[in-house]
């Protein structure tokens, strides 16, 4: 770490301006959230390998920013050059960087790796001490950084319109619609989630996440991919072009948001099929409103003129290259699109479900069955002390990582799979702890009957992206266990039975989920749910059930997908997560006050909570028939999946509690 | 109504410069939510009576804006001449009057009765078409107002310590702390409530709430009180001028201001006794740190030198007179200092809430007489049909006014009373949809055995502010209706037996009352809790629970006021509301995670809920628990204040529901 930090330091000295201080955040130059090996510049700074978390280094000191999710993780794997700043106890870091570095300071930043809005937050803050974000011309960790893996070149997969349910056509035409109403004759779009949805296609650039390295501009009448041709089999580029779109290098969009910026960007590609009756459409319409020609007297009102950024994921790099005067900064409509499912989409993910929930119950049995043979352990259903069974082979061990090989072999065996959404939280005992713990083979712990175990995991399918949570025990669990057990369940079942006027921000429904542990004087510091995608990011917004209002946070819609999520994590002791998606329908509901309609969710995640763990005198009638609903149904759904032991397995995990 | 309008666009026609509109607010000088008669320029003006509302008026058409309360009531008040502008449902006033008046409107509004922040929203929401705001030199309203009511002469009354619990000194001295850490030397204090909170005074200026016409501006060693000198005796003029303020006239505020922004304004007072001593180390303070003489090269740093306004209290028209870089604008620290309760205080609000709630049950004892002598109604407790009695004599017939006369009367027999805290709401049937319903004498409802009756009421006492509502029926009230009972019974427990964490904000915790309405597809629109003064205003801030985001809405803290107040209303059927006062304190949790402090509420009004109009099919046990412990506590509290018939009409009111 020493010499990272030094070579840092010394071309922050030789930069021009010489910089007081230097950024790294998590961010690759697409803001997104898993990142390819070769764009972990922060952990390779930093050593901390956390999903968010940004480094601050000054000449003489360094600092890592991170949430209530990472507070343990990153104690444990900060070195003592670092020191730890925990976002929402301390100063967020642009006030803290004004408050404490001197007047005048040089803060540099690779203006690829941070978004419009970061970057304007900065410097508004930096005002008061004519403190400067600089805007370094080359990514200094990349130079430092000796063994940088190399740039990926994974084909590009079309995503057939079976699971994608909506054509590409259909997809611009809609974004275009979008254009007309907001008077923007452009947009660039940086997220690669949104790049691969837009264009149904997808890669395997970044682990966990199916998309390509790739910037896409649509304008009014052209689309464009910016990516590694490599990529590109001439198959892919047949398709990408009958859809109208052009493919030109990544590298190339520097230099085409030039030209955007001075309305000189066109599509060389020929036209064909159905595609070219829109782009006639768009033109005939652009002529009739008086976009074509640069006459800037004739209709101002009407003139399609601006280009749309994202300025929450848009970086700072493509944007400096516009007239700000001519950019419309709002949210991408692609964000809503994309998390409004239609009926394909929604279809797939249920089955997806269905078959991931069969997966995680054929884990059950199996780590059942293992937890006794190798540990003594009681098992899932009764409540006795290990027997403490000495192990015959150190090879029979179970460890958090080998389980959860286990775990994926069972998933991979299932139709559709193609990989893991993300990292699998496999954790024993105090380790469930740390929320977003990823084990490692080498440091990972072993499996214990006297511990809560706690899997927090999920796969990618060709129809659909899962992530499911579920927290057991093998032994005796204690009763203030099972009496947090409870409270998480409560506030898990409480959030998923509510119904909601249209127009309700999850901001305001992530309360429902802490109200039974905070009657305890319990929480959890981090969000309730988030979105998932269909195929893609396993997360996903623009809407979040989360206990911070969010400006970009966007109320709940029927069609959208959403995970409920609460937990409660004893540091040193357990951890304790319950973890479905939910989808948001139509309410239902007997009355329509205000003919608002009204909104509910529909579980589709299948797998049993572990009634044991549960203590039953915490759980109100309605709770309890909400359970044993739950629990029947998992057994019909996940029955055509299971063996015959499987299946009597998991009729017997799902025997109703109630009376 | 004709005249009116005629004379001011005649008014506004002959303005310089001519007038394209004219904006009537509902607030006085002093944004008050109830005004004086003669300051209810915009009922005079629509005849609107509704306690919010904003008039729009131009040369040919007229807008009156109101919120959710009041739609019922404004669309039977307003002539043919008004268009009803429903808050929440149409476009916010300033974003339609950007839109809809032409280029260039010139906007009137006395900037005497409109707030720094509403006027420079609205100068923003302008700056598009180039339209202005124009601050008229007289009230156009006045003007045209004839018999306008004459200015209140009433006398300034001491509020002892007794009640306060906190001397003026202390007030002074904390008001004077929160400067320091803000660089202020002086703040304008236009709010009433808080005029008369910090110098302890109250008056009687305006109905239902204590206070006196008055501003107050504190600077760093003296204090000004603004108010018409006929209404300060010479006892009082001894007690203002021991606590080291000076009284001025009312209308020198305007000068004042302009000294206080040349940093000119002095005392003349001499001050005497204990007080002398704090001020004398605060000018030691001030000229340690460089506060005293002109010299601004001094220590720039530390100088106090800003003078603070809150934005949403304070009238443009005073905040026009500083400089505005030398304004701190930040909402009062008296809003949260007068919110947070002392122990006196505390103290006295639950003893002024059980004299109150004795009232209430006085009042249902005798109603439910009433109702079965004249109506044949079945009454209270009973669920039958009326008799249809024929009444014997018209002048025992029951109206919502001479009810409600009836309960005052029962306040006036308690100790401490002082009038009401607001014109009560007494409502039969679809009355009760009216949610602000205000019955006058002549055209009120008759009571009636077959409907339901609400009924939201309260006082000021020497020693608290109350205001509690109940919903009830002398009959046989339908499935449907014991239904919607039971469900806002069920978001008023929910509400009220809430813990959670210091930070949190009422905004968080609203939703816990709406989630039994909206299970069935039901919601009112209003919110849900209002903080309540201390022999103050009934409504005070600076929290609130409410559906709404607001900016000024701070956390609930241990020791403030808060309604909890669900509702349900069917248009031109029935209201139901139950509203009980709470009191935020320490939530005794078993744990404290996060070290955060966990906090609760406590009861502190005392009636019974009618257990007639609960289906107790649909309560869960522990709701049932907490009402049947609710309503034992009911007639512990209260029986010192009742005689036996009114006990054992209590006693069988509150027979537990629960096994």
């Amino acid at each position: 770490m020493v010499d990272i930090l030094t070579s840092l330091r010394s071309l922050m000295a030789s930069h021009s301006p010489a910089l007081d201080a230097l950024v790294v955040p998590s961010e690759d130059y697409h803001q997104s959230e898993y990142v390819s090996a070769r764009d972990e510049r922060r952990e390779f700074v930093s050593g901390f390998s956390g999903s968010a978390g940004l480094a601050l280094i000054t000449m003489n000191e360094a600092w890592l920013w991170t949430d209530g999710r990472y507070f343990l993780q990153a104690t444990r794997q900060l070195s003592d050059q670092w020191t730890l700043m925990r976002i929402g106890e301390d100063p967020p870091v642009d006030t803290w960087m004004a408050d404490n570095l001197p007047a005048h300071a040089a803060v540099g930043i690779d203006p690829w790796c941070i978004s419009v809005d970061t970057a304007q937050r900065w410097e508004c803050a930096f005002a008061e001490k004519q403190q400067k974000l600089i805007q370094t011309t080359t990514n200094l960790v990349d130079e430092v950084w000796k063994n940088r893996p190399p740039a990926e070149t994974n084909p590009i997969i079309i995503h057939p319109l079976e699971y994608t349910g909506r054509s590409v056509a259909d997809k611009l035409m809609d974004l275009r619609e979008k254009f007309k109403h907001e008077k923007a004759r452009g947009m660039i779009i940086t997220t690669l989630d949104e790049v691969a949805w837009l264009y149904n296609i997808r890669g395997n650039d970044v682990s966990y996440c199916p998309v390509v390295h790739a910037f896409a501009i649509v304008t009014s009448n052209s689309a464009f991919l910016y990516v590694d041709k490599r990529k590109v089999s001439a198959e892919v580029n047949s398709y990408i072009e009958e859809n109208g779109i052009e493919v030109r290098e990544y590298t190339a969009v520097s230099s085409d948001v030039l030209l955007l910026a001075s309305n000189q960007l066109d599509s060389t590609s020929v036209v064909k099929g159905a595609h070219s009756e829109l782009i006639k459409d768009v033109k005939i319409d652009s002529n009739q409103i008086g976009i074509v020609g640069h006459d800037k007297a004739e209709s101002e009102g009407n003139k399609a003129e601006l280009i749309w950024v994202d300025p929450g994921s848009c970086c700072y790099a493509l944007y400096s290259k516009l007239n700000s005067k001519e950019v419309l900064l709002k949210q991408s409509p692609l964000a809503l699109a994309k998390a409004l499912k239609n009926p394909v989409e929604l279809e797939g993910l249920k089955k997806a479900h269905i078959r991931d929930g069969a997966a995680v119950v054929q884990y059950l049995v199996w780590l059942d069955k293992q937890m006794q043979e190798i540990y003594g352990a009681s098992g899932y259903f009764l409540e006795l002390e290990s027997a403490n069974k000495k192990k015959d082979l150190e090879t029979k061990k179970l460890t958090e990582v080998t389980v959860s090989d286990k775990l994926e072999g069972f998933r991979a065996s299932k139709e559709h799979f193609r990989g893991l959404s993300f990292p699998t939280i496999s954790s024993v005992g105090p380790n469930g702890a740390i929320i977003h713990y990823s084990p490692k083979a080498e440091t990972c712990a072993e499996l214990d009957p006297n511990s809560i175990y706690l899997f927090d995991s999920g796969a990618q399918y060709l129809d659909g992206t899962t992530d499911i949570t579920r927290t057991v025990h093998f032994g005796k669990a204690s009763a203030h266990e099972k009496a947090c057990y409870t409270a998480v369940l409560k506030g898990h079942i409480a959030l998923g039975n509510a119904r909601f006027p249209n127009g309700t921000n999850g901001h305001v429904l992530d309360i429902l989920a802490r109200i039974p542990l905070w009657k305890d004087g319990l929480d959890y510091r981090h969000g309730t749910g988030h979105g998932i995608g269909s195929y893609l990011n396993v997360h996903e917004g623009p809407h979040l059930i989360s206990f911070r209002p969010q400006a970009r946070n966007v109320p709940l819609q029927a069609s959208m997908t959403v995970t409920d999520e609460p937990g409660y994590y004893e540091d040193g002791n357990f951890g304790i997560r319950l973890e479905n998606v939910l989808i948001v329908k139509e309410g239902n509901t007997k009355f329509n006050f205000g003919d608002k309609g009204y909104l509910s969710f529909e579980h589709i995640t299948w797998a049993p909570y572990q009634t044991k763990l549960i203590d039953v005198s915490l759980l109100m009638p309605d709770e309890i028939d909400w359970l044993d609903t739950y629990h029947s149904r998992c057994r019909d759904v996940l029955a055509p999946y299971l063996d015959e032991s499987e299946k009597a397995w998991l009729k017997k995990a799902t025997e109703p509690i109630g009376v």
